[in-house]
């Protein structure tokens, strides 16, 4: 439709990207052809410097350009609790909250049946041997794990999978509260989540 | 904030695009980072190629990666209308419709004192010179030049500027037709649409 094979690959290309359809990306194509020089070289630069640098933690499965990431590595975060999350995106969420001051550990995914999204293809292995490492005092001692997984049915599953999985190693389990958001109008909140915020109601 | 410096510089240099905020830019990222490890590379020579391949017809000013652009080519096209335009992407709004097989200039933008965007800014020199090419047989006459500028102060005022410097040429001057879209419903037309549609009253 472009007619020109170069304006074509580009537009094909930023379409894949998430939230951006063909109309938004031969959009970003125009602007790109009528920006400053060296603005397609910065981004290409900057896109292979990603893929080159940026890795996951070997520990938690963080995204790091590092052998370890700085969670992992800070010595101020206490060892005791261990956050389970989806994704590495989902880390800074917590963080920016100041309420969390542990480990992390990153799954990157959720089991989706639907999806063909199975244990396996998650990093629970890497999780068991983490928390059964301080179990055998090779590493220091997990005491609690967080689930922060995604309130939905995939999160659901994963969190009363995982629950099966460590029962009997002595942890405590626990997960994000789910409720009415703070700054909510009530009017507005769905019946799933004010049936949630009924029940785990919080005695005064 | 994200504290990996090959991912900061990607959110960055994300971010200058339009639309697409520091948010979206971080989202853009983390799914880069997830995507099939051929994607960056093939996203980053489309960018690169864009640039080397894609310039403006030496005539109309539209983008293209030959000498001279399809629309310029085209020999079933008439010699006898031109297009004015404000950006390339216009063209293809046009040409969507199939109700013009003329040909066209692009200007490049619109006069805009408030954005410092002057005359000389524009393709407008080399519009006066295709033009008066046409008068002295130097290339085929044109006798209609229709203006598809944006409906705004910005389009309005570089309207107003051509037909004062093409006065005297012997050109049919219209602009395209403003008023109610097709098929939108008349109570969500705003106070300016519909004193245009009524100024600019079709008799039946």
């Amino acid at each position: 439709m472009l007619h020109i094979s170069a304006l074509e690959k580009l537009v094909h290309e930023l379409s894949r990207l998430p939230s951006i359809g063909p109309k938004t990306a031969q959009r970003l194509a125009y602007f790109i052809l009528k920006s400053e020089k060296d603005f397609p070289e910065k981004l290409s630069t900057a896109l292979l410097r990603l893929r080159a640098e940026v890795h996951e933690c070997a520990r938690c499965f963080n995204f790091t350009d590092a052998e370890i990431c700085r969670y992992c590595e800070d010595p101020h975060r206490s060892d005791d609790s261990l956050c389970l999350v989806e994704e590495p995106a989902d880390i800074m969420r917590i963080e920016s909250s100041g309420a969390f001051r542990g480990r992390y550990h990153v799954l990157h995914g959720a089991i989706s049946p639907l999806e063909g999204i199975g244990p396996h293809d998650l990093k629970i292995k890497e999780l068991i041997r983490r928390i059964d490492a301080g179990l055998h005092n090779e590493s220091p001692a997990i005491k609690e794990v967080i689930f922060a997984l995604d309130a939905d049915l995939e999160g659901d599953t994963t969190i009363l999978y995982l629950a099966k999985q460590l029962q009997g190693k002595g942890l405590k389990l626990s997960r994000i509260a789910h409720g009415v958001p703070i700054g909510s109008d009530i009017d507005f909140i769905d019946d799933r989540t004010m049936n949630r915020a009924l029940q785990n109601r919080v005695e005064l």
